[in-house]
C-alpha cells in the first residue's frame, strides 16, 4: 500500500528541526513533521514548586496550546473558555512526564525548566511532535546551563523521541497525518529512547478492542520509526551532545 | 516475595461489587478493590452533545472526582479551585474512551449516558477501579434501557475491566495499593476485554525507561489479572448478561 | 394523618450512624436519615486561615457537595461549572457556623478542622443531616486530638443536632422527605443542643407568609424531634462523650 | 440603657427612602438606615429562566453586591475574584425568596424582575435594608407594569420589610449598627408583613446557643420594629399602594 | 446648532462634585456630568504589589464597574460572568495610568492607593467622568495622608481632568451624552492638565477614518472643555490645593 | 542621533511579510518588524454574534495572545490564569476596531471574520504589528471570499497600517523596539490609512504630561512612518489589491 502522500507504511514524514527558533528562551525549536508544526521552548526559572523548596532538587514541567488558526476549523482559545481543555491537559502532562523520565532533576539545582509546546499548524501527531521538540529545546536549555556553570554535565540520561502508529483500513501505518488519524481504528503513541527502551506507550482506542498480536506488531513498527527519528534528532543536536 | 498485605505478586486485592448502590441513577455500584472504594453511577439523559444532534447516535461520557477526605491528606475540592485538575481530566477521559470502545453508540438512540466515578477512599488503582465500576454501572443502565424498550438488546459488545501492574523493588506486582504505587519504578494501567483483547494500555513512567522485555512481561501479568477480575465482574452481573 | 411512608407526623425517619466510615480523616461517619445519605469527614490541618495566624486560636470550617448521581435528575458537578452554587454555599456556611457555636476554638491550638459533607443520596433534609453528621465527625476528630495530647479535654461545650419541620397540606410534619419537602408551604430548619438551646433557626419560606402561632408550634415540633435525634447521636458517641 | 448613638433599645435608626433614584430601571430607590446605604433597582426583562419557559409564569430574582469602598477596609470586587462570595450568595438568595413570597408570579406574564441591591455604605443591617429596599423598587416596577397594562392590578399580596435584632452585652437591641453587630452574642434577621406574618426568620448565631425564652423575646422586639418600619415604607409608597 | 438638551456645541453638561461622599475611604466623591453619575473612592492600603516590595515606592491602581441598573438595559454583573469585561478592563487601565502620570509615587511610602470608579448612572462619558472623579478622590486621600504625616506635601504634580469630544452629523461636539455618543462618527477622549499639557488622547473610531485637520480641530475643542472643567475641579478642591 | 541598532530616528525596522503562512485559515501571515514576530490569521465563520442575527450584516472581531516564550521572561499563559489579561484585552479590542473601521460589514453576508494575532517573539510594537498583520490576513480572507463569490468586490475601503512613535531621552523616534520602549517618556500608537487619514491615535503616557507641540510633532513622525509601511504592505498585497 502506498499512502495518499506517497509514503511507505513504515516511513516518517519529512522531519525538519530549526533550533534556536526564538531569541529569549534558553532553548527553543520549531519542529515540523510534514505539515505539523510546533514551536517548543524551554525556559529556566530560578524557582521550584512549593513541594520541592529546600530539597535542592529541580523540576521540569510542560504546557501545551494550539493557535486558534492551527486547525481545519478555528479552535476557541483556552483563555476565552477560562481553562485548558481536557485533551490539552492530558498532552502537557504527557510531555512533562516524558522529559522528567530522562532528566536528572538533581543536576541543575533548585530550578524549574518550563517546556512550552505551541502548535502552529496541526496535521496529526502534535503530541508526539511536542515530546520530540520539547526534548530538543530541553537539551539546548541544558547546554545553556552547562555554559553558565549551573551544571557540570548535561543533566539527562538519554535521547528520547516520540511517534504515533495506527491501523487504517487494516493496514499498520507509521506517523499518521490528520486524515489517516481520523480514520484509524487503533491509535498508539510511543515514546522511546534511541536504544529502544520504553518511556511511555499509550493507546487511545476509541475504536474496537484489538488483539495482543496486533499490539506487539504496532509496537515493533513504532520502534522502527523511533530509530529513524532518533537519528534525525541526534544529528540535529550534534554540536551539544 | 510476599507483599506487606500478604498477597502473592500476581494476586488481586479482595474485589467487592455492590450493584444498585444508589436509588436514582439508572445504573450504580460501589466497587471496592481492597481499601480503594469508588461509587460509580450511570445516568441516562435524553439529549446528546451538539455535534451529534440529529445523527440518531448516542453518546457516553465520564466524569471523575475525589472526596476531600478520600486521601491520606485532605485534597482541595475541584469546585474550590474552579476547575477539574489535570489528573482528574486525564482519568475521566480514559473512562469515557474505555466504555465507548465497547458500547454500541447506535444502539440506544440520541441519549447520553453519564458515567460518574467518585472516589470515596483512595488506596491505589482508583482509575482502574473507576473503569471497572463504570462498566458495571453502564451495564445496569443498559439493562434498564432494554426493560424500557429503548433498545432491543444490550448495547455493548464485550465485558471489560481494568487493572494496574508495576515494578516495585525489581519485582513485578499485580494490582498495586497506594504504598506500592508510590514506590513503583514502572506503572502500567491496562484495560482489556474478558477474552484478552486490548482496549487501552498506558504506562505512566515517571521513573527510568525500561526494556521491551519488561514491558511484555508486565502486559502478561496484567492479562492474568484481567482474567481473574473479569470473572468477578461477570459473576456479579450474572442476572443481566 | 399517616404519611406515605407510614410515619406519624412527629416521627423521625430511621437514623443510622456509621462512625469511622473512612480510614484517613481524623473523624468520619456515614449518616443516614431514611434514604438521605451523607458522608461527613473531619480533617485536622496544622494551619489556620490568615486572619488567625499568631492568635493561638483554631478554626472550624465546612464544605458541602452533592454527587452527580445523588438526586432524581443528575446534577452538574460544581467543578464543571467552576464554582460552588448558591445553595451549596449557603449550606456549608450553615454547617460551619453551627459547629463553631459549640466548639472551643481556643482548645486545640492553631489548627483548622475541615468538615466535609458529601451527599451520596438526597431524599430531603440533606442540610440538617450534614450538620448532625459533621458534629459526629467533629467529635471523633476531637477525641483523636485528645488522644494525641493536642488538647486536654474534648474542645466543645454541647451536643448538637439538626432537623427540619414543615407544613404540608396544612399538617405540621417532622423530618420531611423529598416528596413532602417539595409540597411544603412552610419549611423550617432548626439546630439545637440536646438541652433544647437554640443554635440556628431558618425558615426558607418560598410559600406564603404565616402566623406567629404557626411558627411557635413548628418550633415546638422541631424541639421534640431534636430530643429524639440527640438521643441517637449520644448513644452512637457513647464511648467518647 | 442608652446606645452609643443615643437610640433606645427598641428604636430604629433614621429611615430615609428616595424613590426613583435612577432613571433607567422600572423601579429604583436609595434606602438609608442610619449610615447604611443601599441602591436597590428592579429591572423588568421580557424573558424567564429556562425552567419557566412556556409556563405563562414570571420570575423574581435578586443579586447583591458591595462597592469596594463601602466598608471600613476596602473589599475586593467579586469580579476580581471571579465569583460572588458565600455571604453575598446567601443574601441575594434571601432577598429573592422574600420578594417571591409576596409576589404574584402569575400576575405579570413571562417576565423576570431583576432586583439588584448594591451597598454604597455598610454600617450593619445591609441584608435587611436590601430586602426592604428591594421591595420598594419591586413595587415601583409593578406600578410601571400596571401603567403599561402588563397587569391589571399590582402583582403582590402584602407589604414586607425586614429588620435585625440582637443581644449585645446582655441587652436586646433593635436594628444593630456595625459596632453593635460586631459585639452581638445573638443575631437575628426577621422579614415580616405589615400585619406581623412571618416571611423569614434567621439566626446567624456564631456565639453560644441561647434559650427559647430569649428567642421569643427577640422575635417580639423584631415584630415591634417591623411595625415602625412598615409604616415608613407604606407612607413612602402612598401614591402607588 | 443647538443640541437636544439645549447646550452649545462647545458647552459642558452641568458638573456637580460632592466630595467625601462616603465615610470610610480616605477620599471619595460623587461626580455628576449631567445624568452621568459615578462614585469614585480612593482607599489607601499599607502594601504594594510584589514588583515594588522593598523599593520604597508606592503605587496607584484603578478598578471600574457599572451597577446593573446604570444603563438603559440591565447589564450583567461582572461577578456573574466571572471576569471584568474588555471595555471595563480598558477603562480601569486608563484611569490608573492617568492618575499615575501626575502622582509622585515616591511621595507616600510603600502604599497602594486603590481608585474605585463605580458608575451609578450612565449617560455617556463614564470613562472621562471616572478619570476626573478619581483624581478628586485621589487628592483627598493625599490630603489625608499629609494630615497623618505620611507625606510632607501633596504627592502629585498637576491637576488633571478628562473630557470627550466627537463628531455628530458633521458637527464637532463637546462632552457627548449617550444619545450623541451612539451617533458619533468620530469619538475622542482627552485627559489634560489644567495648563493644557496632554496626558492621554484616545480616538475610539468605529466609524470611518478622518482627516488630520478634523483631528486637530477636535483636540482644540477638547482643550477648551478641559479649561472649563479644570476650573470646576479646582474650585471644588479649593480648601486642599 | 543614531540608534543602538543603527537606524535613523525616522526609520522603520526591517519589515518582512510572509503571506499564507498557514494552510487552514482563509487568510494568514507572519509579520516581522525587526525581531518582533506575529502570526496573524483571518478565519471566516458562517455565523454572527447574537446582536447581528437576521440583520444581513457581518462582523469582524480580533483576539490577541503571546506565546509564553515570546518575552525576555517567560509569561504565564492566559489559560493558566483563566482569563485574558487587561493589556491583551485592550489590544484585541484595538485590532478589531481598526479593521472594522475600513471593513464593509455589509459586504460579505452574515459571517464573522476572526482575526487572531499571536505574538511569537516580542521586541516592542506588538500591538501595531498586530494591526498591520491582521489587515493583511483580512485582505487575503476577503480575496478568498471573493473567489468563492461570497462578495462581488473586496469588502474594505482603504489600506491601513499601524506604527508606534515615542520620545526617548528627548529624541522623537519612529518604530520603537523593546529597549527604546522601556525608556520612553511618551509613547504613541497610530493607525492610519495609506492616504494619511486617522483611524486611531493612542498615547499610553505612563510618564509626565507633555505639550501639544510635542504631540503634533510626534503625529507627523508617525504619519511619515505610515507612508513607508503602507508602501511595504501594498507591495506585498500587489496581486490581490
Amino acid at each position: 500500500m502506498i499512502r495518499l502522500d506517497g509514503r511507505a507504511t513504515d516511513q516518517l514524514r519529512d522531519v525538519k528541526i530549526t533550533r534556536n527558533y526564538l531569541k529569549y528562551p534558553e532553548g527553543s525549536c520549531l519542529i515540523e513533521m510534514g505539515d505539523t508544526k510546533v514551536i517548543c521552548t524551554a525556559s529556566v526559572e530560578d524557582k521550584v514548586p512549593l513541594f520541592l523548596k529546600g530539597s535542592g532538587q529541580g523540576w521540569v514541567t510542560a504546557e501545551y496550546g494550539m493557535l486558534p488558526g492551527s486547525c481545519e476549523t478555528r479552535t476557541k482559545r483556552d483563555s476565552a473558555i477560562g481553562r485548558v481543555n481536557g485533551r490539552g491537559q492530558e498532552i502537557q502532562r504527557l510531555v512533562g512526564r516524558a522529559i522528567r523520565s530522562v532528566a536528572d532533576l538533581n543536576g541543575f539545582g533548585e530550578r524549574t525548566v518550563w517546556l512550552d509546546c505551541d502548535v502552529i499548524q496541526a496535521d496529526g501527531g502534535t503530541r508526539t511532535a511536542s515530546v520530540t521538540g520539547a526534548f530538543i529545546a530541553f537539551v539546548d536549555a541544558c547546554a545553556q546551563m552547562k555554559k553558565q556553570n549551573i551544571c557540570k554535565k548535561l543533566p539527562f540520561s538519554d535521547v528520547i523521541s516520540a511517534i504515533s502508529v495506527g491501523v487504517v483500513m487494516g493496514e499498520e501505518l507509521l506517523d499518521l497525518n490528520y486524515k489517516e488519524d481520523s480514520n484509524a481504528q487503533v491509535d498508539m503513541n510511543v515514546i522511546m529512547t534511541e536504544s529502544g527502551r520504553i518511556v511511555e506507550v499509550q493507546t487511545t482506542g476509541e475504536g474496537a478492542p484489538f488483539t495482543r498480536k496486533r499490539f506487539d506488531s504496532l509496537l515493533n513498527l513504532a520502534q522502527k520509526g523511533i530509530m529513524d527519528l532518533a537519528a534525525a534528532v541526534k544529528s540535529s543536536l550534534a554540536d551539544v551532545l
